[in-house]
Order: C-alpha cells, then sequence, then structure tokens
C-alpha cells in the first residue's frame, strides 16, 4: 500500500500516516511544483530533482512515477541511472508515446507506442540498472486506450517476458481489472491505481490477486483542497485565528522538520563565543 | 494583503482567493520542498528555482522572502538580478547573520549584523536592480533579537536612509510593533507578518499604519494538516470513498491547471492523423 | 557570422573575437557538460540552464540549437517562453524526430517528423513567443536524411509559410546547397552550418545568398586538443613550467571574469572594518 | 596527483592524460560554468551540479574543492551528503570567511574564521558522512593571509585533531611551504596546489613530502587560450580550413563521448522498424 506525494513534506506525512512506500507521482510533481496539467511538460530533470528530495525525506521505499521514460532507449537507460543515484527503489515506466497523455484525461484518441518498442524500453532498463535490487514496473495502458482485455494480457506478457519485475495494468473501470487478473498468467506481481473506482476497498484489490495498491493523488488534492479554504476564510476575514484549527500548529512544523535534532548538533558541535565578542557584533 | 505560498500551485490559489499579491516564503519553500527547517539549508538556486515557477502561475505580483541576501554585497547583486529574471516585484532582505535562523525558533543567541553591513546590502540591491520598479524592502530583526525598540528604529532609519522602498518590522508580539509605528518618521511604507499574534486583525493592523501585511505560512500549514488526517484516514480505511469529500474533485484540479485551455490550443495546432497510420502504429 | 558556444567563458571568447551573434550549440552543450553525444540525452533544463548563463555572459544576440522543441507543440510552446525569459534572441527548431540524432553522425536511419507536425511546432512557436522580435528559425534535415532536393526546398517552403522566420538548411555537402539557395524562393532569409565543407569560405557562403552563417563547434574542438595536449604533457613533465606557453596568463581569466571591476563596486559598498574587531575575528 | 577540472569534458580528458585524480576546481567551474571570479558567487547547488556530471564522466576519483563549506555546520553537514550522493570520493574545506575570495586573488584584507569555528565544521563534516572511506581534506589559509607559519602549523594540527584526514596547506611562495613540511608533525597526509611555483617539479613537491599535488587550472587556461586563438582567426578568415589543424577532429570528439558503444547498445535494443512503417512517416 503505497501513498502519492509530490514533495518532501507530503513524503514524510505519507510515512508517518504508515504506508509501506510512497509513490513520487508525475500528477502530484506538475500540479505542485509548475501548477501544469500531467503530460510531460516537466523534464526529467525537473521531476527528478523533486524526486531527490524525497526520498532523502523518508526511509520507505520511493517508487518513482515515470511516464514513458523521457524518450527512446537511450533516455531510458539514463533514466534508470539517475533513479538509482537519487536513492529510488523503482520505477515504472508506461507504454504512452511521449508527450504522455494524463490517463485520467479524456481523449479521443491515445496514442500507445508498438509492443517492441515498450519492449526495447523494458530491456534497456533492466540493461542499465547497477543495483539488482532495482526494479522495473511496466505499465499496461490498454485499456486506457480501449484497446480491449486481450491486448492488455498481450502487452503485460510481453513486457514480464522482457523482464518487467511487475506489471501496472491501469484502467478507469473496476471490472475489467477484476477479469484481467482473473486471466493473468502470475508471471509476475501486479500493481493497480485505484483513483477513479473510490468504493472498491484495498481487502477487494488484495483479493483480486493485486500486491501493490496504490493511493496516487489523494495527498495533493486534500492539500488543494484546505489551501482554498483556509485562504478564502483568511481573505474574507483578515485574521489568523479564523483559521486556527484548520492550520497544523508550529510545534508540528518544527518536528515534522526535526528542528530539535539539528539544533542539538549545532549546540554539540558550535564553538561556544566569547560574550564580549557578541557585543561588538551586535553593536 | 498578501498570502504566503511554497510553490505554484499554493501560489495559484492564493491568487484565486483575491490575496493582491504572493508572498514565497522561505519558511514555506524549505518545508514543503525539502522538509527542512527555515535556516539557509536551501541555495539560493534551490529557492528561486521554486519561486520561478510560482511567478509563472500568477499574474499579481511575487515578493520574495530573500533571507539575508545569501552573503555579501556581491552575493546580494546577483540575487536581485536573479529576482528580476524570474519576474519578481520584490524582495525582502534582512538583517539576520547568514546562515539566518528562522524568527519565529526560539534561540538565545541570535546573531545580527551590524548596520553598516546591512546598509551596504541594501545600497548593492539598489544599485544592482535594473527595472526601477523592482521593490527592494528592509526587514528589521531588533525586536525578535531582544534588541528593544530605540535599536529597532536605528536601524529602521539607516535601512531607509540607504534605500529601501519600505521597512518590515518583525515581531513575536504585537505591542511593541504599535509603538514602533507610532514613533516611526514616516520615510516608507512599513510591512508586517502578523504570524504570532493571530487575534490582531487586518483592519488592525491597518489602522496602526501597515502599509501591507502578509499572512505568510497559514496555506501550507493548511495542507500540512490536511494531508496528514486524509493520509492517515486513508491509511486506516483503504478505500478512496473514505476521504472523497476531503480532497478537491478531479475537475477541480483541471481547472487549476488549465488543462482545457492547454488542449484546445493543441487541437488548434495538431495535425489530424490519417486513421491507417494510427492503426499501424497501434499494431 | 555567429560562433558556438557551449559554456559561459566560451561564449564571452565569442563576443571578444568579434562575431556577431553566439550559437548554444547542443553539440557543444552535450560534449562540455556531460561528455555526451548530441542525441537528446540533456533534458530542456540542462540545456537551457546553461544557455542561461551564456546570455548573461554576452550582450551580442544568443540564438538557441533548439533540436526538436523537446517533445510536441506544448512542449515546444514551453520552450520557446523559456528561451525567452532566459534572454536568447533566437531559437532554431529542426525537423528530426525526438529524440534526434546529430546530423553529422552517420546514420542509415534517420527518422524526420512529417511536414505536418514540423508545421504545427513552427505555429505553435510562433504562437508562444510574447517578444516579437524573437525570432524562429526552422532547420530542414531533408538533405541530411537523403531525401533530396525537392523534399528540402517543400519543407522549407512549408515552414517558412507557417510562420519561421528563417530555415536553416542543413547538409554534409556544399553543391546541393548552391543549388537550394538557387532555387529557394527567397520568402525568408536563409542560414548555414559549415561544419563539413571547411574549404568554402563565408565570402563564399554569402555570395550564394546566406544570410547567416554559424561556426558552430571549433570552440569547444579547440579546447578539447588544447586540454589534451596540456595535460598530456603536464602529466609526463610534472612541472607547470612546461606548459606556461600554452595556458592563458591568470591576468588574462581576471580580466575575463571581471574581477576588478566586482572588487571596485565592493570596495565602494562594504564597510571598512575598525582594525580591532578584525584582530579579535583572527585571534 | 590530481588534475583540475571544470567540466564533464574537461575531466575526462583528465582520466584520459593519466591523473590519478580529478580536482573538481572552484576557480575553473566559476570560470567555464557563469565567467565569474572565484568568490562564492555561484551556490553549492550550481557547483555541485557541474560536479555531479564530472563523477559520472571519470572512473577515476574526485574530489571536490568545497570551498568554506557553503555556510555554518549545518551547511556543511549538508554538504557532505550532497557530496557523498553525487559520488565524490573526497572534499576540500578550507578556513577562509564565507563568502570566499580566491587565494590568488591580491587583497590587503583576508578574513579567516576562527580555529573553532573551523574545527566545528571539520567535526560537522565527520559526522555527516556515512561513507567511511570518504574523505575531508582541510585547507589551510594561513599563509596566503600573511599570518605566518606559526599560525598555519597551529591550525593544521587542530584541523588534524579534529578529524580532518588530510591537510591542503595554500602559498603563494614555495620556501614557507618548504619550512612547513619540515615542521609538520605528520599526523595526516599534506597536499598542495603548485599554481604560483611554477618552476617546482613534482618530484621536488614530493621529497617535501607532500603526497598529493593538484594541477588545479591548467587544463581551463589551456582551453581559454586555445578557444581564444582559433575564435580570433576564424573571425578573421572566415574560412574552418584555417583552424583544422588546432582543432580536434570529429572523429575524436565521438570516441570522447563513446559514440560507437551508445550506437552498439541502440541497435541491440532497438526495435528492427518494417520498411512500409517507414515510408509513411518519411512522407
Amino acid at each position: 500500500m503505497l501513498g502519492g506525494a509530490h514533495d518532501a513534506l507530503s513524503a514524510r506525512l505519507v510515512e508517518q500516516a504508515g504506508f509501506e512506500g510512497v509513490w513520487a507521482s508525475s500528477f502530484g510533481i506538475a500540479l505542485a511544483s509548475q501548477c501544469a496539467p500531467d503530460m510531460d511538460l516537466l523534464t526529467m530533470t525537473e521531476t527528478l530533482d523533486v524526486v531527490r528530495h524525497i526520498t532523502r525525506a523518508v526511509s520507505v521505499p520511493v517508487i518513482i512515477d515515470g511516464n514513458s521514460g523521457y524518450g527512446d532507449v537511450t533516455n531510458v537507460m539514463r533514466t534508470i541511472r539517475e533513479s538509482e543515484d537519487l536513492g529510488a527503489a523503482a520505477i515504472c515506466i508506461e507504454d504512452n508515446a511521449f508527450p504522455k497523455r494524463c490517463s485520467l484525461y479524456d481523449n479521443e484518441q491515445r496514442e500507445l507506442v508498438s509492443i517492441e518498442k515498450m519492449v526495447a524500453k523494458i530491456r534497456a532498463a533492466k540493461l542499465a540498472q547497477r543495483d539488482q535490487n532495482f526494479t522495473v514496473i511496466a505499465r499496461v495502458e490498454s485499456l486506457i486506450a480501449n484497446h480491449g482485455l486481450d491486448a492488455a494480457l498481450e502487452r503485460a506478457a510481453a513486457y514480464q517476458q522482457a523482464g518487467a519485475d511487475a506489471i501496472l495494468i491501469h484502467s478507469k473501470k473496476f471490472p475489467p481489472l477484476k477479469e484481467f487478473t482473473r486471466r493473468w498468467n502470475g508471471g509476475c506481481p501486479l500493481v493497480v491505481v485505484p483513483t477513479l473506482f473510490a468504493q472498491v476497498s484495498l481487502a477487494d484489490l488484495e483479493d483480486c490477486g493485486f500486491r501493490v495498491v496504490i493511493f496516487a493523488n489523494q495527498a495533493v488534492r486534500a492539500a488543494t483542497r484546505a489551501m482554498r479554504e483556509t485562504l478564502e476564510t483568511l481573505r474574507r476575514t483578515g485574521t489568523i485565528s479564523s483559521v486556527s484549527e484548520s492550520i497544523a500548529p508550529l510545534e508540528d512544523v518544527y518536528r515534522l522538520v526535526r528542528l530539535k535534532e539539528i539544533e542539538n548538533i549545532e549546540r554539540e558541535l558550535e564553538p561556544r563565543q566569547p560574550p564580549e565578542l557578541e557585543s561588538i557584533k551586535k553593536g
């Protein structure tokens, strides 16, 4: 059970809430950092600069939402090495064409890359990784693109064959996923992102056979709603006390950023300054 | 009346709530982007990279919380030019020594730079700016450092004399501020950040003579609280419907990122692809 | 007559040598900053971060080698705005498919995007620019891809029709270029990069009708050769005097970075420190 | 014997020339990337972004010229962790006050931090490192600041006591260095940068007892001189053949960026495209 994060703060909150890992969400990072839609407008550099701070903020595994890998096989290889270097545990690469369109968007025409091209990317990813524990998740967009269940299964099998360590089968509806899991060959674990089937519980998903469930964007959407309401109230009342109940106390923030630990180390390390020097400086 | 932002998303929400401008908060940027305390651990580059996306996300003026200017006069000059280049309207520079400590923290010993040094920084800032409308706010930390009202007034006067376009007089308590405004020579406008006097209203502050009031960190603290609660609920229930009421609907997010406008431009510009080519690519 | 640069230092040397503008070379930036081939391995962010420092280092116009625009129309629009923001005068976008391959490389199969797609990119670029003087150069790779002269002329005309302010017609050989200029409709100025026809002079190229000639990569190749030789000598002799004649004197470097001007400003701005304070600090 | 580099290209040339390691020079990085003097105008982020690409370009150890550590103890701790993360083997931190001035510059007044402050930084660095092989070099500027030999030895001993793995004793002249090595207690190895005593050979320096000799800036100065000359000639003649002898052949550049190896991997991974699809795309 993974929680989606879009910056270091949300990642630490995901960890503190007890999730087993952090999903570094492309949707969330584009939204928070650039107020941009999720369509490869951010470069790999921009996205991974955010992920770098996410991995540093937590000790649970971080899984990168790697879109289509930021180009062809050579770009994919670079993406993998960057991902390892910044301490991620895994990356998910999808078979959308570059630049990708968020799977949640309504699109008449959605283009996937050929099976062969996606297989090449997966092989490139596995070839590039230097840490044998690094995990490559291949994401199948056939159901999103309305290519049907057979196409989805064919792609999933091909990707697993090419070396994918897990398959993320994406869908806007739950029933086809259920059918997918029933027909899946079991060659590797399955991953699901239940954004659009809000009533389906973790238990239901695990019963189907999903091994990893990603709650991808609820944190950034909670932040959006809360900030909007708090800012509107503050704008109307002009008094901070009108929102005191809905904002985290400063002490809470200090704990989150580990202020006391840092100050203790500083006190331990820094030389005590003679008072006369201090007074001169203040003068 | 300015609202504090820590990323592009919060900046756009500040603008949409009707604030006249955005305060690009050092406290908020450190917290959100690196889960770090507000003590110059982030470099100028890291902070301004966030601010760049804030200025792009809004059309109201953006005021940069510039800490102590990231070094000595030459660094200050570079900071000013970077700030102009990324489209900020103003910057605030404070007389804390580098690396600064957040004014809200409890510190036995807080070090300010000498008046002369701060005056040099202000002169450097004014010399460096190329756009005559760019505004330099000098922040006086004397009350925070317990140097007393006379010291605060002396510094404020010196900074204004050196060219500061406005004075931000910072304090943990309201009464000394009231007294400060009473004794201020009126040489330039006054700015206040009422974080710690939650009961004092905008009207009270304006009555005192403050021309700009900054609600610096309520948005990021609202986000923190909401994300924590939503993530804990989600972790406990395992079902998205349990948090549906507290998260922004996807349609809301799409409007925030101007998805429809972007898709309309794309449709207008992109060539319609012949269907036979599509089918080959999908195959 | 433009000179290619790959960092701020080479850009300033291009300006000092009297070139009318700087070509921010994708080939050079990839080589110098990442020791990488010129095949879109660097992201837009990485390349433009270098270009930002190039534009700051010179006062002559900077023309960005923008490869294929870093994606589809929406990416192109972002690329244009970033390019304007960092102070570039122009950008060149080519009809190679993303990720591009350097036109100098031997490639059995080189893929161009369709005319329609490239036309869409050019229209996107012109739509995105906010400064009416910003210039969009469309680069035709038909001759590089062995599609023949007719194809090259057809593309060039279509790109000019779509709004391109100039056409860069690229070729590994000079004769087809001569023929191209003879048959060109004159709708907009022509640009040339004579890397592979070393004997053809600027005068010859201008006689053909080329309005802009780009010496794209000689600076970075001069640096490569000189560094290799100097380092090998230094390694062999272990004595700096053995290379003194082939390295720039320190005084030359100080002038290049305008050390004296900066120190003068500092001296003017910085407070003179009382000697007793100094001695305490040194103690 | 280390060679100074300022970007990935120069680093690879240092390695190919047979140096045992690369010195990621603050002087060179400021000069090449921003045409700026060496005075802490570049942020830690900017400098380390260059170093990241240097470490990736070579397999020999990279030693970072870390100036004064970019702030106080907490900043130093962050600097160390960033340095480890990007794969450096060592960092050198000097006792100049922040913002530092290049030791080669003529300065009437040069300020060092107190011994206690520098000791705190060294202890912070050693506390922060997670890889036990990471090496912290403490650089003593007493001779540069004209504080005399006794002061230099006192500082060197204190730094070694605090945990420094090596001491870089800097000087504009050779004789005081010789005397320093004679009186040094031998507690840890000594490092030297012989920029200003060009006649003193590696053998001489090793005879004195220096264990590491850094040729810090000859590569960037060779590049500067060669680029200047090549650009001036090109500007005058307008013909590439006039500089062919002084620039690296393209084949040489291709080998440096390992083009063939990358193309081989691509060919191995990429699906062969059916010719009919190609012709449609070209159409």
